[in-house]
């Protein structure tokens, strides 16, 4: 997607032609005030990238996992190391994050596409082609999410007769998330180039404010009308009627339709619920859990208190982080819920859309 | 209540012997990073102390506009101003904030007690003892929230067998928010000293942040054990068993049982309901408005776009905003919304705990 007019993705390999190539990322932590690119020479370094949040998002962080493979691969190869730090490598990438699924899903392709290899330059090579491949995967299945969920958008446009679709989303499911074009927010984009009015609702998404940094920045230099919104104040827009649809993204969905996504997206769910407004989940298949049966067993991941007791922001020109309580105040920071499928209109993914409620979602299984 | 361990009221007279006094406030806008008494000597420092937020919360402002208007009779009577004068003037504080009805009852309250009088010094004193009575009235109203409010306490308590009792409030609604006491605090700071084990879950509240500012410090002083949590979050503890009560306050209730009260109340009031969790709203009747049969006519303030953009905190030992969004991000900040009696177990109150879904909110309109 954009950035400031020229194109990019969120991840890609640096001088591809070279089996010895690094991989490159946008480093999220700085946006929107910084746009800084890292690279990543080491399964160590990828490790810090997942974990601190160089990236994130449910997609990205699976393509990351691939590459961190990649890279495990290749370390193990120029410094001679056996099939058993690659063991410890990649189940150190794998427990970076513990929520989202595609993480896991991400490094087991990676595992079974490379290591019937012998230790050698072929593997290596078969590593990076097969991340490569998995990162393009990501962005077209992103792609036909948003070929899939734009006809949704473009019936609330025939009804509102041209009249604004005042679209909703909570926290950043956006082509940062991924390697391009987002999950939620693929139909948007694609919706706008297609000349339909959208405007989308931005909820900030305390405590780390992906939709104040990341989403709002995607929306600008995409060029979609967009207004950023406290977290509170969805059910209020929505009860006055300021809201046509929700599409959020999602970090892992269990087979009965209940999803895992950023702290927060339960209760939009049920004020949507509450005013009949339809609630979209988007998101690849490689998201849904096919070994997981119910929602309450998606493992939620605590992050630091001090990402609540803290805020990040620009001052001065300089990223700083302000203390927004006392000293003394404790914090927790749960970073993901799970919202039931009864309250979900519809899954938007690569293969079409699915019921929630339905066993559509066990069928997605096959490839 | 306790501020480091001295008794301190958020509004009182300065040198109450004189009918010229002035009035002395807690300058809520630099807790809890700093603790300052501001003092006001004209009814434009009062409006200003209003509109800006110096006070805040239901209550104050309800007593700071009757303050407000004994500062104007003042004035009228110092610099021999007339009667059109007081009247533009209690417009004007009757004007600094829309939603929260108190601040309309402790104007006419006091116009309908001081005006019969000619502008006379008799009528400054009367002024004068009429606001502290108000204030009094208004701490006095907050204790019987506590004592009524109290059982519900105890019985989770005894249900739990002593376990920790776990309460989820929004924004602030303790003693910062009325003269002293507080509402939907003032049972908790009572079952605290009761010695029941309470825990208390505290909503940050963007955008101003007054559960972080404000509801942190006031527990932290109270000795109060409690956590703070970002506004997303609610949702899932509800789902994990881990809020047994919310208690929320109120900014004017309508006399079906609907209320408004900080942006984001109604997504609490959704969880609670769909995790059968009790949800109290706590308010003098001072906070009702009999004038209005549903919450659809309460009007709701809308305050400047850069509360959403930028967050305030402390940074170097000095309190600054830091923008949190893209430089040209477009904000919209809606302050209240409004929560539907179906949703609210009950509506406690000085003279009792109501049935927000039954004719008895009509009947408190009696004295």
């Amino acid at each position: 997607m954009q950035v400031n007019g020229q194109y990019f993705r969120t991840i890609w390999v640096y001088n591809a032609k070279s089996i010895f190539a690094d991989v490159q990322v946008i480093d999220q932590r700085f946006l929107p005030h910084r746009f800084e690119v890292e690279t990543l020479s080491t399964y160590k370094e990828m490790v810090t990238a997942i974990s601190d949040m160089h990236v994130r998002g449910s997609g990205l962080i699976g393509v990351a996992g691939a590459f961190g493979v990649y890279l495990t691969i290749r370390e193990a190869f120029t410094t001679g190391k056996n099939d058993e730090f690659i063991k410890r490598a990649t189940d150190e990438l794998m427990n970076t994050r513990p929520t989202a699924v595609n993480l896991k899903w991400g490094i087991e392709q990676m595992i079974s596409k490379v290591m019937h290899l012998p230790a050698n330059a072929d593997r290596v090579r078969l590593a990076l082609t097969s991340s490569q491949h998995i990162a393009n995967l990501d962005a077209e299945s992103c792609k036909r999410i948003g070929l899939n969920g734009l006809p949704i958008i473009e019936q609330i446009a025939v009804r509102k007769r041209g009249y604004t679709v005042n679209i909703l989303t909570h926290c950043n499911a956006g082509w940062l998330a991924f390697t391009d074009y987002g999950s939620a927010l693929s139909p948007i984009y694609l919706a706008h180039r297609k000349g339909i009015r959208v405007h989308v609702w931005v909820d900030e998404t305390r405590p780390r404010n992906q939709g104040a940094a990341l989403t709002a920045w995607e929306l600008l230099n995409e060029g979609v009308p967009h207004t950023l919104i406290a977290d509170n104040t969805g059910g209020h827009l929505m009860q006055n009627g300021m809201i046509d649809l929700v599409i959020v993204g999602a970090d892992r969905i269990a087979v009965n339709g209940d999803f895992a996504n950023k702290i927060g997206t339960y209760l939009k769910a049920l004020a949507a619920f509450d005013n009949q407004i339809p609630f979209y989940v988007a998101a690849p298949t490689s998201t849904i859990d096919f070994n997981l049966y119910r929602g309450i067993g998606i493992p939620i991941e605590q992050r630091s208190a001090n990402e609540v007791r803290y805020v990040s922001g620009l001052y001065n020109n300089k990223v700083v982080d302000v203390l927004i309580c006392p000293r003394e105040t404790p914090a927790i920071n749960y970073a993901f819920d799970v919202t039931p499928a009864r309250l979900v209109t519809g899954i938007i993914t690569e293969k079409g859309i699915v019921n929630a409620l339905s066993d559509e979602i066990a069928k997605l299984g096959g490839s």
